[in-house]
């Protein structure tokens, strides 16, 4: 189903790591960027995020900040 | 100087578009993929943030979800 | 596609409000509560979201604070 | 105190689950639907939420997104 | 009511800025900081927020982050 | 370099506490008062924050929410 949140980068996932309520998942995105989520444990079981899914990363485009150089 | 948030997208500002307090903004990663930033019009005045600007998108883990297939 | 965030609350769109690059959208949920989301006037567009529609109100659990009496 | 937060899901603590930093705090609404919070296991203790509590649900309004089907 | 909210921060609005659906809300602490608020215009009108106004700037733990020199 | 996010509050980190994933960092600002920040255990690790480390919390403006009295 489509969702508002603009931001939605494919990738791999490289590790999880689950240590109380929340875990966290690094993805590499296609683009070879990595990208870290902090989600909860329960999500991660729900969804079966392991090493290798085919995710996606998904942010709404409110919590993007921008750096310049 | 070094910022707890993890997650950090190198590219090139595609485009900005302002229009009242917020401003959105679209960055292409250097990955190839496009990230959207909602800040404020008056971030983009003071950082100078314009088309074709090398910038970094910056995200929060705790904001990053996974959607999987 | 299953998405990691928690809250997902059916309901019906009541209002949308677009007003330059952010917009407002009021949902009422099938349990009678009223829950306000800003989204991008872009994403509004994108989905095709007006008075009427059926929607989910997305949100992390992150994002969720508890207030007590 | 009034907090500018708009949405605010009257409601009853079904579960907390508390390890290490962060809590996960689960709200059947009083719509009856159910509403997931990660708070920290500090806020937990100092507002004494546990299992009944009568609480509320709050979210910004910038964190909330919208799905359509 | 208390609010699981970690961070209040007393102070007085130095100026409001509404232009669409959000507005900018600066507060400058009781500690002598500056700190800008983005909420709806709504919230503005609700709360009856302006210049003067004696307010707390509230923000969830999991919302800040850490930055070293 | 700089970032879009529009609130740095320069102070003393007075307490970390590491327990899984994530780690909560109290923070004494200059100003006098406290803001405590969740940041993951890795960034806690890789920046070297510690008690008495010099720091800025940092915070994106549509974070902030604003209460009246």
């Amino acid at each position: 189903m489509p969702l508002s949140a603009r931001n939605r980068l494919a990738g791999t996932v490289r590790s999880v790591e689950t240590d109380g309520v929340m875990a966290e998942v690094e993805v590499e995105t296609d683009g070879g960027q990595s990208v870290t989520a902090v989600i909860t444990s329960n999500s991660v079981e729900r969804l079966g995020i392991e090493e290798g899914s085919e995710v996606n990363a998904v942010v709404k485009a409110t919590e993007v900040m921008v750096e310049t150089e």
